[in-house]
């Protein structure tokens, strides 16, 4: 785990706040910011651009965790939430939100940076299985779209299978451009020109 | 979240699994079977088919951790592993294997609840995903091997594209089979037979 990150921490209390950066000091992270101003957070993290965030809330209403949620699912940064309690439904936002570590009543200065290395390694785990999820869908789409494209050609211009296929490669040769592409362009003009 | 788990508790020290049992007492969970024996585990948990497990290592060695992580692969539940320090290589370890929790230094009976929410909903979360990209690579390799087999239809035997589709698509329904299998069989032949 590099110690060179960069960490922003958001609490509103400042006690809470030093005991978290007591924690990150203490195990090599030297390269923390705190803000207490839990209002344009997200504008905030947006310029400060942190390698991980940690949010500690102590006994935040539903609003707030909703609001920290809300903005969790936008940042796409490992996020290690603190709160003191929680219950079974705003666990599973926190999951569903990507929360990478969400902690009930846990925070104390020596579990800093255990909580915080966990939350690297499963935001890590989690983007990975999404990356292989979206590549996967997106070839899969891709074959389709093709496909498509081919039966379109092959109807209209009266081609066989290979020679369609072979139409559409030369033709995004030509443009410089992928054979998905050309496909997706068959399909869409085909759309719009109609039966 | 559900009271009515089955939970299996896993621990060699009396007093820790005791806590453990306290807390999941005091939140509501009932049934309840801790074992201190660690040796024949992976046996004990097929017996048993619990729907969570909690696993509570105190310090162990690497070797014992190593175990428990192989266990972890195979066991297909949520999974809550506390264990008293650990380094980011085994945390990360203990991702890869799919502990659901894992928890360093943080064994408290009112956090034991909590925990083991956090447990189940991860596991879903994660399973949920892995499904998704097992369904997604699946329909590719459906697609691909149904694209092969046109391929081979249509040069061995002089068919058209529809024509091989439509020929792959009787065979299954005359056969009571999936089109991918009627195609992978063809697919199959084909190697066999060479070219």
């Amino acid at each position: 785990m590099t110690e060179s990150l960069s960490i922003l921490v958001i609490d509103d209390n400042a006690i809470r706040a030093s005991i978290i950066e007591a924690g990150l000091r203490e195990a090599g992270h030297a390269s923390v910011r705190v803000i207490t101003d839990i209002e344009d957070v997200a504008q905030r993290i947006g310029e400060i651009a942190p390698d991980v965030v940690i949010i500690d809330l102590e006994n935040p209403n539903r609003d707030v965790l909703e609001h920290f949620f809300a903005l969790s699912r936008t940042i796409k940064r490992p996020i290690a939430m603190f709160v003191d309690k929680s219950d079974p439904a705003e666990i599973e936002a926190a999951v569903d939100a990507g929360v990478s570590a969400y902690v009930v009543d846990g925070l104390r200065k020596d579990r800093i940076k255990p909580i915080l290395d966990m939350a690297i390694v499963r935001f890590r785990a989690f983007s990975r299985l999404r990356d292989e999820l979206e590549a996967a869908r997106s070839e899969l789409q891709g074959r389709k779209v093709i496909d498509k494209a081919k039966g379109i050609l092959m109807t209209s211009r009266g081609l066989s299978e290979d020679a369609a296929y072979a139409l559409l490669r030369t033709t995004a040769m030509n443009q410089n451009r992928k054979i998905v592409e050309i496909a997706q362009a068959v399909v869409t003009a085909a759309e719009l020109l109609g039966p």
